[in-house]
């Protein structure tokens, strides 16, 4: 058999997020959105996620994972940097720029998250322990250093660095995840970049598609 | 003036780790060994490193920076990937096992490491709340789900995915912060993974480098 020619991606079956474009596959969707590339999903249950079959291909038992060809991929960040590197118009050409907006790309996954995950742990699998109301606020003040010190790099431009690019794109997919804690809105530069990448047409087709997913329909245009 | 020719990465004046090679510099400070690129180092104090100066170059005031002619770039796991990308030896030539040593380094930042940071952070910054006690072991559990699908996918084999790569190098960094929690004795085979790295020439001179601006003398062959 050949190999496929379009990429496929894992997704969830029935996404915890109620298809609110919180899960990773968003992210990977949006940069194949944005460089025009058509794709596949392919849905996994929490159940088969777990499963041998598919730890093959993501050994920790998540989504999404990128299968192109004879090419297997897993971690949303290096699936999108794979889609940048092999499409125009998520990386400058300038060499110097495209190692800028690679390193805005690690520092929104390895910097910026960080804090947000252990925030939403602390929801998500903390929320009936003695502890939680106490803990709270200082993991929300660890949150804030860091979206003070992103608001003051940031200034009053659009994007990080240029152009919009896939360090913007990582960055305000992982701002997003913090809709719920209300800490975003204490900043209002950070709001309106969030925006600015919310309204990009890219965005809007792939979170209209996990939507779907997560409805049951496929979305207009199928 | 000509830019500079040889990399300079800054670092830490004087390390919160004593110089026991759990700095982000060492990291770096190992990928440059590998590919046997010299280059200098610049400490920089915890006072200098919040300031404007420092963080134009580090927006969130950390270190390591790198700084090579008109490039100026953050973020250890970029600046590892922007090194490995223009020398030999930290990355297969074949275009998909290249990607796939990218997801590694992936995986080691943003599903290994943040289990990791949340049980440092508890031990850093929480160790005199009263939840400090009944919270460990819910942190250690969710590292312990990490390690075990990690040893599960290394299996008897030396490195992640075929020769040594800079997927290997930020996974040996990362599992080297849990160093005190004894939590990585429990993976026999991802003991002996660390040790491999370890025991590599390269991380021996750069973990020498950095033991040596601690002492305050400069290591032999300087």
């Amino acid at each position: 058999m050949p190999p496929p020619l379009t990429p496929v991606i894992t997704v969830f079956e029935r996404s915890p997020d109620c298809g609110t474009g919180l899960a990773r596959d968003m992210r990977v969707r949006w940069a194949l959105e944005e460089v025009g590339q058509r794709y596949e999903v392919r849905p996994v249950s929490f159940g088969a996620m777990k499963e041998p079959a598919h730890r093959a291909l993501q050994p920790f038992g998540q989504i999404p994972t990128y299968e192109e060809g004879a090419l297997a991929l897993f971690e949303s960040g290096a699936i999108v940097l794979h889609i940048a590197e092999h499409h125009a118009g998520l990386l400058p050409e300038e060499p110097n720029a495209r190692a800028r907006a690679i390193a805005w790309m690690f520092a929104a996954l390895n910097t910026v998250e960080p804090p947000i995950l252990e925030h939403q742990n602390a929801v998500l699998l903390e929320a009936d322990k003695s502890w939680h109301d106490a803990r709270l606020p200082l993991l929300e003040d660890r949150i804030r250093e860091r979206l003070g010190e992103l608001a003051d790099r940031l200034g009053n431009v659009d994007w990080l660095d240029g152009a919009f690019s896939a360090g913007d794109l990582m960055m305000v997919s992982v701002l997003l995840r913090l809709r719920e804690s209300g800490l975003l809105e204490e900043y209002s530069s950070l709001c309106a970049y969030v925006a600015r990448g919310k309204a990009r047409a890219a965005y809007k087709r792939a979170f209209a598609a996990q939507l779907a997913l997560f409805l049951g329909k496929p979305p207009a245009g199928w």
